[in-house]
């Protein structure tokens, strides 16, 4: 926890509390906080600041704000990812929450275990999303959408994210071109699921505007796949 | 599971049974493998074939090569990092040898609890380098090394790894430069703990012949790191 995420505030002069059990429970026991300390705190949605602790109970941290600090830029981004098993979704959000992405989409594909969209993690998704922002030091949570239809997202809702200054790139084994490196646009990133894309679905995304490039040939898990190509393609 | 890996054989021609009771269930129960079907298949520090399966029982499975083929080529990189806490080395260790890393050296560093280091997940290390191999459809183990002492490790071990060609990268948020993108040579890669290396460590391996590189202004898990710098670092 790199900063201390509380809800949109009324009062932006403060004093603001911090009562979520898992934040005041890491403050207290983990950091060892003390009254007269300085802490990062960040206001969902809002901006960042640096603050003093005024009070600690058991129940609650009072803070007031010092001044405020720039939050990290995102990058320019939309991530669109097949849904992964609810074990790994935790993981891959949380990072790519950290990593900086504007939007997560879900998308379903022929390998989506039908499933994976019942599964309970995925009424979690903003507590996934506070992590990867506290990890990052970030307030501005992603819009993240949910499309249980492959055909219908690729045909109707794809080709409305792809602009010449912002193509969307697939991650493919089985392309012949690799994935481009140190970009200076944006783009949205598509990456598949555990055994990959069948091939109709590759070529559904290819006529919908996409291009596709490999990675190399090591497979890679989703959630790794995602931070080692972003690492590729911004500098 | 990209490539099912077994121990070293006497007899290269085949036929080879595979025993391990994890890759039996995986094959028979989620991939519903049968007699007759090709298998991908990796000796252990040798090579991978395509194979043949000629028999399935409960307890084991036999199969014949048919071909060989050709193992990833590893990156040129010795990972240097300190030693993350048991739940997260599973993972690091994983997605390293999948990534490709041909050396891994897990060090102490003021910010490593010392109870990490009597984790049973230290006996386990030849376990996870087996899971990352089989995602990876690699044959080939990195050298994994343990350094309990930081100082020693920085003043008496490191030098010798560093060259001209090959020079060593501390991730550090603090550094004024960023970390170089798409290079043409090896490098050791050095990532500290949860909360960063302290200023001495950084300094000493300063002195040692180490660069400092920040990573953006958004700090990422150890886990996450390796992965987004690997992907930035080679093309």
């Amino acid at each position: 926890m790199n900063l201390v995420l509380i809800p949109p505030q009324e009062n932006l002069s403060g004093p603001w509390q911090i009562h979520e059990p898992r934040q005041v429970m890491h403050l207290r026991e983990q950091l060892n906080l003390q009254v007269g300390d300085t802490l990062k705190v960040g206001i969902l949605g809002q901006a960042r600041y640096l603050t003093r602790v005024m009070t600690i109970t058991a129940q609650s941290i009072e803070v007031m704000p010092l001044q405020q600090e720039a939050c990290p830029k995102k990058l320019p981004v939309t991530l669109i990812v097949a849904l992964p098993r609810p074990k790994v979704l935790r993981r891959l959000i949380m990072d790519s929450v950290t990593l900086g992405v504007e939007r997560i989409c879900l998308i379903h594909s022929y390998r989506v275990d039908k499933s994976y969209w019942q599964t309970p993690f995925l009424q979690q998704l903003d507590d996934y999303v506070q992590l990867g922002l506290e990890q990052a030091g970030d307030t501005i949570a992603p819009e993240i959408q949910l499309y249980k239809r492959f055909k219908p997202f690729v045909e109707d809702i794809l080709p409305g994210m792809i602009q010449p200054e912002r193509p969307a790139y697939v991650a493919h084994p089985y392309s012949a071109q690799t994935m481009p490196i140190n970009i200076s646009h944006g783009c949205s990133l598509i990456i598949g699921p555990e055994g990959g894309f069948i091939p109709y679905e590759v070529e559904l995304m290819q006529k919908n505007g996409c291009q596709t490039y490999q990675l190399g040939s090591r497979i890679l898990r989703t959630e790794t796949a995602v931070s080692y190509v972003l690492g590729r393609l911004f500098s």
